[in-house]
């Protein structure tokens, strides 16, 4: 069994909703667990359990909130060092486009590497000049089918790399391969 | 006089658009000097002219184009260190949005800050949902007046921010912090 | 008279003594007024009456740390859009090297940046194979004479771009563009 | 057997010489096979062949050189979507500490994140005030015995990554996780 933890924080529920519906697409590939938390509720035991790990937050300043920021400084801070090579992913809701959501998702991705995960962005397009390169990115709340789908694809990406990588189930690396969605418009 | 100098790449025409516009924007202010060049065109000699410089690439691969990349290396390479101070500011067009405009732009300011200038991107929001914290963003052409306007800002900012530190037109400082479009919807 | 703050966090002490390195090169900039402060201590008002700004922090997980982060987002989180147009520089104090301090000073840049800062790094050689290109680093304490002198310069230089572009003194600008520390080694 | 593929650009030589000693890491994994290709000469059908990649650059303005940049634009341009989920990772050779080797390394993962791989940077300590969480970074040329290693170290990780997830030899992650230099002085 996969196991997927989503770690999101969040101000107005937008990033929020965004979690939920990435659980959504990770709960889509088959035998795969997830737990989904709210950062405030998140611990040490939900990280050492997880295979691959998805963190959410509203882009403040560009970059992850203080609240996603001290849980990487000091809930799982002592983690350091002993949990290298799990798979990690971001996404992040801004004000507006243009407002950092790309920014703040490496900020996610920057902290993740520092614990020695290996992380990724989807290089499917899931609609029209839609796509998640460095992790799902919307502005305000997840509105449009296209946005509410690049949530989802980037947790059942998650899922089926911890399934490929971590599960055995190589086949499933051709599949990302030739996805039908892999156009630019 | 401020001069302003506008460099960009363009693959489908995009960014070229998105150049013309940044220009629109610098010549609003008054007093102000534009150079609009491709980046097979542009020369030393403009950039010691300018006060001010705006960078513009096609996203290619999240970062500006080897194109624009090789400018700084090689065709300006050797001006590095002699033209610190100078303010800059970075445009994108990518595929998708997700797809990198953002983090190309940041590439680009990395790109100015390694020669010593003054970098910035806009608090202004210009649109419903629609800003450019880190510089001027498209997904594809600048068609929805939001995405011109982005892009005619931008170019304004920059013509702004030389009159106001290089021309020591300081009453211009009140007026860019009080903009009208200072919000987040 | 130049107004120069220096806001830091410290966890070991490290990132403190840049912070005091700084506030010494700011101060050798004459007519330079200095503001030093812990991050619990900074108030919205040290802010407002800064013209430039030096952020510091230790290197977390490859950002700044979540008090700092805090500080932008809930302490001066309602300043936002209308402080444009100062000017920001960071550094950061990581426990190696390779270990992100170069990546922490970029996310405070980033931050600086959405509040509309100009920000800068840095193109002078503070010694052999030592500069400070996007801020002041060091690994541990500063104490060799080189790393002392990236944090002494970077506050000088701070001071030099508040003297030139707030108080109209444009002859510094030559002074920094033909500094006998220009060479790469 | 692993494929583990070495890209790297070279100006003066110093990226060359730590291209090998990531060349001479990732042999040191039992079973990996490895090629070692100047930009110039690397090929679609190498980055085809290869489980995992290791990509270096010169620093060039705080990123990757345009040579570089070129290679993943042009060369390999139309790969994009068809090779994701390869693992990846980035070392870098600057003028000097501070002048941007963990941006430009960042620059390289950027890439990298846009074919859709996995990319990671490694928690180990290789010596005294001396890792490489974003990759293997040095200033100058490879010289003492950490800064050999830290290349050494890269590549080895690379290859015991593809080693674990592309031939199933989970025993290894354990190893990974307990190694003897994770530890901040």
């Amino acid at each position: 069994m996969g196991r997927v933890l989503i770690i999101y924080d969040t101000r107005t529920g937008n990033t929020e909703k965004m979690a939920k519906l990435v659980a959504e697409g990770a709960r889509s590939v088959e035998g795969t667990e997830v737990r989904l938390k709210h950062v405030d509720e998140a611990t040490k035991e939900d990280v050492l359990w997880a295979d691959g790990i998805a963190v959410g937050s509203p882009t403040n300043m560009g970059l992850a909130s203080w609240k996603i920021k001290r849980f990487f400084d000091d809930v799982i801070g002592d983690l350091w060092g002993e949990i290298d090579g799990k798979i990690g992913c971001a996404f992040s809701s801004s004000g507006g486009w243009g407002g950092g959501n790309e920014i703040a998702c490496m900020s996610i991705l920057t902290m993740l590497m520092n614990f020695g995960f290996l992380v990724f962005g989807v290089t499917d397009y899931v609609g029209k000049k839609f796509t998640l390169h460095y992790g799902a990115v919307v502005a305000g709340e997840p509105r449009s089918e296209e946005e509410k789908e690049a949530c989802r694809r980037l947790g059942r990406r998650l899922a089926e790399f911890v399934a490929i990588y971590f599960d055995g189930k190589k086949e499933l690396l051709d599949r990302v391969r030739k996805s039908p969605d892999k156009f630019v418009d």
